[in-house]
């Protein structure tokens, strides 16, 4: 282990190094969202290198589905089936699973469902996680969990936990036998653990303390943005960050929005990942330092400025709100590519500037002018 | 005058040199087609440069109706709204307002319509067409003629085509009084006359000799491909170019497939444009030099090769047939892209051989050849 070194903190944030079989990861890093090894919005992985990507983030449960996790494998793996030569990050499936799927089972051994695609009966549990993203050959594989709905009793997250606890040690286990294995194409794939445990704090703790046990390569919190407050979910990760582990990475599932990146990092978080830059992108909206701005609103018809004129990505350089607005109001697919690009290399260049402000000492200060800034509204 | 240079023949194949205010056009050459200022499948302006594009194609009536003219005249005409500087050929409307608008009316004057967006009340005339146009600021303006059902009469063709000629003489004068205007964003754009006739070898004939009369910067053979046979559309060719002037560049619009562009060069032709190569990347068709691959075939599941290994698109540069067709199947926008940019590239490098097969005086056995190869189906 001892991939992660801390290079220094600013109060609580954490300005690290990953360092994985397919390069360094610098932190705190925002991963981009390809679901089924695609960044949507006709975005390519040579895209990705041109607006600062640095870990590609794929969905088990979609690529078990289609193309099937056999055939990547035959293909020599998520990144020569893509073309990315930088780190990979694959979730469990569990998300989706417990998001997607209809007819869900939860047993002891894993979780019965149908596919969304063809209805297809499906089983899944931490070996079979383990061994679809072993398939994947991604860098960093994701432990299997089970993410109970917001509005749960207490209950039913406790048990739950508890089983997620199970699980992960089956992962581990798992994941150490098929690292072994002669036809494994990546023999040094990386496990995450999950933290859960609702917005109970004292569950949280107590499952992080049990996790952080198990010496595993990096933690993540999941099972938050699910419904809950900005305040609850930020509780939450101050009350269980001191149980899990500084000298590894910290990983908030899902999350956000740029300023609920800029309060998590705060907090000590190290990697991200969200649909919003993309999904808000194909939907006309455009991530500047001023706030979002829908671009197909009437008074962008005849505004030739760029987005953000001090924006370094695709569609500034060389394009004006004018032409994005028509692009998106006539329906065309390059709109929705621009706007994504852009959103992306928005997400990726304020993970660079918050980098750069801890190392110097004045990331509190930032954070607090950039969420000013993005709260005062379009330019 | 005299933008047009003949640099040599081999049989009727020309290769000439077309001068522009935005640069020199090599032909034979395939426009690509940007509808609404943008080409369909997420392909902006800056990929055509990666692919070879020497000009693009926007329609008139498309862009008239949306984002309008008089919008994209305040942007400084598009060139700047799509941020292209190479030439760029508007076509006139008519096409589309007699395949798409609805509830149309014929007059001397011009055509009432029904706009496809939004049902409003449209009327264009030559004048209109050439004012949009003239908005609009392309390098080449084609004329407001009128395009007749392929399977309408020959008195109904013969006296649509008198009218025709009648529209062209008013399209020439309104050019010459909007070039001299004062603002004006390009004062030296050129219109290409259009050869109707339907399937009437002397009608076409005799309208190609008056139109020859006005000395326009070059001519366009138009209603053809339009439902007629290949050989028919040869004969017409063949048949209707001997009155056309040498010494000018002849457009054979909306055709078509590569055979058909290798056929027509064979007779003259210097200018081409068609949706195929877009349209059939969006439909999951790639083109070769061994016939067209429908990549969402399964045999394709397991396929690691690029689509063409000897092609040089940033689609074969990068991603493998077996990696497109997952993203076909997946819905993801990013295969169309890939496709449409492998498409363009094959039209776009096709021409690039034609050019040099004449220079090269081999202009009929490379022709024989290629169509040899790409009848001979997939490899």
């Amino acid at each position: 282990m001892g991939n992660y070194k801390l290079i220094c903190k600013c109060g609580n944030a954490k300005r690290g190094e990953f360092h994985t079989v397919h390069g360094v990861i610098q932190t705190p890093v925002f991963m981009n969202v390809g679901t089924a090894a695609a960044i949507k919005g006709g975005v390519s992985t040579t895209d990705l290198k041109e607006i600062g990507t640095q870990v590609e983030l794929s969905n088990t449960y979609h690529l078990h589905v289609r193309p099937g996790d056999k055939v990547v494998k035959q293909l020599g793996g998520l990144h020569k089936f893509m073309n990315w030569d930088r780190p990979i990050l694959t979730d469990s499936g569990g998300f989706q699973v417990f998001s997607l799927a209809s007819l869900r089972k939860i047993k002891e051994e894993g979780v019965s469902f149908n596919s969304h695609v063809d209805g297809r009966k499906i089983f899944m549990g931490p070996e079979e996680s383990m061994q679809i993203q072993s398939n994947l050959a991604s860098t960093i594989a994701m432990a299997f969990d089970e993410c109970p709905s917001s509005r749960a009793e207490r209950d039913y997250i406790k048990n739950s936990v508890e089983r997620t606890t199970r699980w992960l040690k089956r992962c581990k286990t798992e994941m150490a036998r098929l690292n072994s294995l002669e036809d494994t194409i990546n023999k040094n794939q990386m496990l995450f653990g999950i933290n859960q445990g609702g917005v109970f704090p004292d569950i949280r703790i107590e499952h992080a303390k049990q996790i952080t046990e198990l010496e595993l390569d990096g933690y993540a919190i999941g099972g938050l943005a699910v419904g809950e407050t900005h305040e609850e979910m930020y509780d939450i990760i101050e009350k269980v960050m001191p149980s899990l582990p500084v000298e590894k990475p910290t990983y908030l599932m899902g999350v956000g929005t740029p300023e609920n990146i800029l309060e998590a990092v705060d907090r000590g978080v190290d990697f991200f990942d969200c649909v919003y830059p993309s999904r808000n992108g194909r939907h006309g909206n455009a991530y500047t330092n001023h706030g979002k701005m829908t671009l197909t609103n009437a008074k962008f018809e005849l505004d030739d400025r760029p987005i953000d004129s001090n924006c370094g990505c695709p569609a500034c350089k060389n394009y004006t709100r004018a032409y994005i607005r028509h692009l998106l109001k006539a329906g065309e697919m390059l709109g929705m590519r621009l706007l994504v690009l852009h959103n992306l290399y928005f997400y990726n260049h304020l993970m660079e500037e918050i980098r750069l402000a801890i190392e110097e000492g004045r990331y509190q200060e930032y954070k607090k002018n950039k969420i000013e800034a993005m709260r005062n509204g379009e330019e």
